[in-house]
């Protein structure tokens, strides 16, 4: 049932990703988060699958237009704070430094693709999921989906080059309420602010967007690759320098007592 | 009646501002323009405690979001056009440098104020009050608010930044409208060109925004402080260097004949 | 029939343009696109001639606002493909680079022109005439018309600065569809995004339109120049730099199979 983005959560035989289902047909790449179970939440394990299938889109002559979409409800429900769990806490700056370049090559990875990305939002994406849209070429989402950046209740910073991407797009009087002030938007409203291409409904998105995209994928690569990077070369210095100063923020965010605090009480209202 | 927007234009006793009217409670500091028998129109004085207010508000520790809103039913009427009255026409030139040099300050107190800035806009807004909302973090208005920006008309050019932040926030063919071309909009229209975060209805307005601003003032300052850095640090170079040239380029226009003609012809109108 | 869009084919006597109609009174500069039978498709003469006319406008003192329009039911159907036509295949490479010359200082006209300039949109407009869109003041179009940039269909890459100013315009979700996926929009979807500045209804356009340009042709001349100048000296060089990256770009995809074989495809369709 990859079609209807509801992928079952055991691997198949042979799939070499644990994390991620990625198929690729007639020039359509399509990478599913595979962790329905967790909202598709991003462990570290799936920050490296997705960094790897990116790469291995990128160098597929095969391939013309790359998809990302989520198993189950869920979109994507951003960065796994089961990440933070279990550390020892005098290994927590060295921990914090590692998550930071971890983070910083899983977005430079959307920085330097070089052809069509596309992002099917099938439901709620939170976080990094979300900033890192700034950086797709189009996104399709469902009337069911939101969009969510609750940076500062965490006591934490935004990633993903959206403190660059989300003022640019939608000015600083709307970019603030998603990044300084944790305001959940839905499909529609994010089409307004321009960080949604399309919004289709629910029931027949999956019918209307899949043959749109395969319809794209017959289109000369070539054209897409050279035009892609017409739109993106300019200012990839630009986003490198942005991810490294947004990342280096987090290191000392991850660390500081209003990160801390705000994780202790997520897991402490959860359990 | 603080909240309601209709301070007493009487200044309090110890009030250390003349012009202004500034409170903080919770972590939340309203800074209101008191010269509402003026339509709250920017004299030299109240440049120059505008400054000063928000240097207090950006050292203060006990501040986390600072507002500016109005006296009355204006929000401001910018620039008095006053403070061109009564100056030997032999010290003109003098006198529209000094004010290019005023006119710089002023701007450059928006774009280095560190902490987020919002505007609560509860009616009209004119000239340099709303070239200068490009550099607030959010911007909330009452239905009643209209936008104005009447520089050709005056024989004048954009200040506050407008010239490079609202073509970014709506596009050239949008913003020529307001820049060359002295169109007046609405609230709402403000809103989807992106310069307004939020509209409210008038009748609700202050119901509605001070208790969210008060929630928004609750939240860990550090994360809005490096949050808001992130945003704006990478452009803050090129901000200073187009209220440079803003500048320069008004302290020509104020000493100019299209400007002279303007400014006569608007006081024989008023008398 | 000037006023109406539907300027008459012959040229008039003593007029110095074969391809273009050019009024100016009041201080309005009208340049209509004058190829209606092959809907203002643009030759390689008509590319020299509107060079032409937008110096003749900067430097003519009597002209303060200059405007673009097209005669017949089309604004502009954009690079006439019969261009391609009739080229000796050992020559391609010389005539794809004098193309690119051609097209650089077609597209640099636009970038220089100091006043402001209105694009009368009066019906369909594709390709190069949509793209330099970006580079003007205003656009007012009609309901009647349509926006279409096909360039991946013809094997082609975007031009007229439009892989900066569109992304710029509208973010990247918003751009690709135009500029990557052929996605042919209507005037009021082009408003939305802010290519176009206003709507008017295709019956009453003409004579909504003009008198407001007519009134704009009255402000003072300076103040328009100048703040216009602020709005685009700092992103000039950026300009010139992105409007060659496109060109060279074109060079090398006039001469690819996947563009000679869509423009084979094209004209075998047509007869």
């Amino acid at each position: 049932q990859a079609e209807s983005g509801a992928a079952a959560e055991a691997p198949e035989s042979g799939q070499k990703y644990k994390c991620l289902l990625v198929t690729c047909e007639g020039g359509l790449r399509k990478i599913t988060l595979n962790r329905p179970s967790k909202k598709n939440a991003i462990t570290v394990e799936m920050y490296n699958e997705w960094v790897a299938a990116l790469k291995e889109a990128a160098e597929d002559p095969g391939t013309v237009v790359t998809t990302i979409t989520g198993a189950g409800d869920y979109y994507c429900s951003g960065n796994d704070l089961s990440n933070f769990m279990g550390i020892d806490p005098s290994n927590m700056q060295e921990y914090s430094k590692q998550s930071g370049e971890l983070l910083n090559r899983f977005v430079s990875a959307f920085i330097e693709f070089p052809k069509p990305l596309v992002a099917v939002v099938n439901g709620p994406a939170i976080g990094v999921s979300v900033t890192v849209m700034g950086l797709f070429d189009a996104v399709y989402a469902s009337d069911k989906a939101t969009f969510n950046t609750p940076f500062s209740n965490l006591g934490q910073s935004p990633e993903g080059c959206s403190s660059y991407t989300f003022p640019k797009l939608m000015g600083p009087a709307k970019a603030s309420e998603l990044l300084l002030f944790n305001k959940k938007i839905t499909a529609h409203q994010a089409c307004e602010l321009g960080l949604v291409t399309e919004v289709f409904p629910e029931a027949s998105m999956q019918q209307e967007v899949w043959p749109k995209l395969q319809s794209f994928a017959k289109l000369p690569v070539k054209s897409l690759v050279y035009s892609k990077a017409l739109t993106r070369d300019v200012e990839k210095d630009m986003l490198h320098k942005v991810n490294r100063m947004e990342c280096d923020r987090l290191v000392e965010r991850w660390t500081s007592e209003d990160c801390i605090n705000a994780i202790m009480n997520f897991f402490s209202r959860k359990n």
